[in-house]
């Protein structure tokens, strides 16, 4: 396939976590080129001087400017500073906007400009028609696809959720609770009961399962460990287990990055990867639910490549065949 | 203090994780002299050629006998081991043992031998008057140790329990679980819903609150660093989380490891202690409960060592001032 | 490009690390069939009952038998095992072999089988043309891409390197020092001054500075992590840092994976890729280089693939556009 | 001992690493009481407020005032600090000043306060005479013990030394190379045979072995873990191993924390302990030392509190005898 047929893609926020994730998957996407990447502090810098692992795969530098020659522009940019930045930068009409903050998951719009939330496995043919995209937060997409098929089948009640998230899910800012000395080796929580992913999480449940009204109880707990997030959810289900691998199973069927796994599973299956696995078990009257996936990739920027080929009538898969890191 | 009013201590199974942890405190204990520590496999080896870090401390060597001339024997066997050393090994009646393992945990006895649950916390003066303790279970300390004010109370009903381990906690047999490659950077559930400890906690609670019979859910969880255990806990209740706290601090007043904490804490701020440390959260009517310990010392060889103390007649913190490792 | 006009490829000993990169490689390859993967322990059994991050990527089983109706086969075989399966097994003399072991490395046939040392940045033309290639040890690629400039330009004399190791490069197999208990947060050394590798080293490097007899010292360290090797040389150099920049610069002019940095390089940079960096610095009359790869691709199934790309004729980047894990 | 009988120590600097772990020390030491812990900044609030592992343990706060009933005071302040700090605040000469900087480790003096380098190992005697101690550096300790019984034997030439550090080594400020996704399973140097301490290592060494002028080559490296100094040197020696195990083990005899192991060391052997433990191989004409040590214990805050028993006329290892964390 020559260049000259491939779309063209932009990325504003280029040097963050997201940013960089995004400018790894398009580099080596097939369809797509990689048009610009947007860093007002980076301009005319090499991408590589940011993100070191780059050098000798790219000589494109950070653009001061927003070229809008390009089918698509990624928004990877902090909670709040998305809506900024579409209140203040004009885009064309033409170009799809894939948000990967926030802003718009609750049905916000700007100038206009409405979202599909972007969770292919519940929206996909929505995703295909979209013009904007607001990309899940990256627990929000490990506990939905833990729990989808069972508010697809009405079966939802109170949840009971732990999640673990590697430090990437903090970004790359100098906190003192991403100061190596602190974290290596330790464990906490944050956020307890009170995670703002609930309200995306919440929605999206509601609308498979309209009556569900159940609490949805989080705990978020900071991992020593870069990257990936391990989900474990319970409730009460009638189902056996056999019944539930099958209602998941098919469920997931056709699904190219959600796979539903009768082994016992861990995080190092998905850490590199856009993939989802999911894995249950069912003790008394409580079905447990396991879901884990790489929080920067299908919690952030590989979902966000997915989106964009949905989006862009690509094939779902392109770009984000990719190795695991496994060890 | 000289050395001849010092009490004697002997260790069987002194090669694996408990057992080691108990010489490194003994051999610094100010009352208490090490007098053999028993081990068929390495009889006659110094102690360092098992645990080299006590090279240069000790030129004790492991003993294929075991001597009846101490006061204490601490059994660092696994679960079964413990039952059948004493059916096959006569012990002196006068002198006390503690067991690590599970084996008499929940009121078992062995040839007339009964022993009292060794949680200070809930039964210190039964631990004074004790001639046998049975050693409480690594999670199962520090699960109790969040839901014993609770309990007294009468306040307990259906509890959320996720707890996260150490590699230590699996001992030191080679596995699949705890190869590095494997285990490094990853994260996996084991016997969710279905760990053992819940019996010995149930049994715990119950005699606080003896109507209790609420689910105890749990979900283990193997974390990719090897000491410490963080436990978190919530349930519906109504006190205020400032009634709560006061609860927690009239109830651990005085316990001179248990302390409650009105700030946040982390996993590291215990290990290498024998200190268990809790902090309260209040979320609409949920109360959460974050409980942490060394695994290997509040839940194994440090807590033997704190019922010897007490056993004995000794000062409860004897030998367990213990610096933190913490970063 | 049609299925149809696919290379095939076969690996035997795919249950290992090794072997396990291979796959993972040759599944995505553009321009490759996986045809079979042998194992004997598990034929029959699905690549993922092994290799669990596979699930959903392939269906592929282990087989018993090794297909002849390929074009290259890959030997992942510990050290011994591929002379031993070459001198029992009959291969067709059309297909290429690439052998993963030491076996070959050091100019060794086996019935009438020739084997090139495959490292490109020094043989890439005789690979082209090679029938069989003996894949070069991870610490010897290492070592050797930071010297290969030197040696050309016949500047080598005592050579003080030190080399630190993921705990891959140690294989699957359970140890005491792949016990994830003991390998965190430690370091130790092997083999120091001692590795089996500095022959093959010594071997290229005299090939291309006949008159090399300076000392390799090369002290051989554990890191406390699973993947990547970082490599420390120095050795007396009258260069300037500039010209020492500009020999390094010009020799890998052109090689797909090895860059020079002229900014600090750290090991992440290259994991889960095939590159190697390199980075100089010079202090008094001493040439500082470092270079680092991730010890199972660059360092093994990645230097593979790229050999088997030259073999057949292929791209030599085809299939190994890797995303660096990075964080 | 009752407690009127204890001598009394300050610390100046009490919010840091070193600080904090001299707290620790002095907290549990049996013959010295902690009298004041300053700390500008902190002032007020208790120590655990900055230390939270030592919430439970005392109940001091930080003090904005040097009190100046006391025997000794730490200096536990960045280089450069200790001096403007002694040159700004007056202290009564009766007080011992043991200071952890690199400020007077060289000769230096301020207001007439001369230091005697705090190494046991080699000027017991003279620190056990010393009003004022120069704390030795953390790299510089461990690199020294594997050095001084061949300097005193006359037996040093060109060395050559790789030590890798924890990050614990660079302090507690927020820096990218103390990020916990940079830093988690990464490898790096810094100063790269230009490290600071070089200085110190060869003004003993040179006290020992007058003639002494070959080059010290050290390279620096940053380990993934937070805690401990792995040391690997090697240089020619004509000895044989067994002569170089006597000759270390006659020079070690007798010093209380310095031990010789015949045995392979991994790092974790001396982890939050004040040991040092050295251990020896031979290959050809070179002599391997491996030396190992924890940064912040005999690397510094140990040390200090073992030069203050000296000084002070206390038993040497008067509150080291600490746990190691081993797992």
């Amino acid at each position: 396939m020559g260049t000259t047929t491939k779309k063209r893609a932009g990325i504003i926020g280029g040097a963050g976590y997201t940013g960089g994730e995004a400018i790894r998957l398009l580099l080596n996407h097939p369809d797509v080129e990689l048009a610009f990447v947007h860093s007002r502090s980076n301009a005319g810098n090499p991408l590589y001087a940011v993100h070191a692992d780059l050098i000798g795969e790219t000589d494109l530098t950070f653009a001061a400017d927003v070229a809008e020659d390009v089918d698509v522009i990624f928004l990877c940019l902090g909670h709040g500073e998305s809506r900024k930045f579409l209140e203040s930068t004009p885009i064309p009409a033409h170009i799809h906007i894939i948000d990967l903050s926030q802003d718009f998951r609750l049905g916000e719009t700007v100038n206009g400009r409405e979202f599909v939330y972007g969770l292919p496995e519940v929206n996909r043919e929505a995703i295909r028609q979209a013009k904007n995209i607001a990309n899940p937060g990256c627990f929000a997409t490990g506990i939905q696809l833990g729990l989808l098929p069972l508010a697809k089948a009405g079966l939802l009640n109170e949840v009971h959720t732990t999640g673990i998230t590697g430090s990437t899910g903090a970004g790359q800012s100098l906190q003192s609770t991403s100061h190596f000395t602190w974290r290596a080796n330790n464990i906490s929580t944050y956020k307890v009961l009170q995670h703002q992913h609930l309200k995306e999480i919440r929605r999206t449940l509601q609308a498979l399962q309209p009556a569900y009204s159940g609490a949805l109880n989080f705990v978020p707990v900071r991992g020593d460990y870069p990257r990936g997030i391990w989900i474990t959810s319970y409730l009460e289900c009638d189902l056996t287990l056999d019944e539930a691998y099958r209602l998941f199973e098919e469920f997931y069927n056709g699904h190219p990055f959600t796979h539903v796994s009768r082994k016992q599973i861990d995080l190092k299956q998905v850490v590199n990867t856009n993939k989802c696995l999911i894995q249950l078990e069912k003790t008394d009257n409580k079905l447990v639910i396991h879901s884990i996936e790489d929080n920067l990739l299908k919690g952030a920027s590989g979902q966000a490549v997915q989106n964009m080929n949905l989006v862009l009538g690509l094939e779902e898969t392109a770009g984000l065949k990719l190795k695991s890191i496994v060890f």
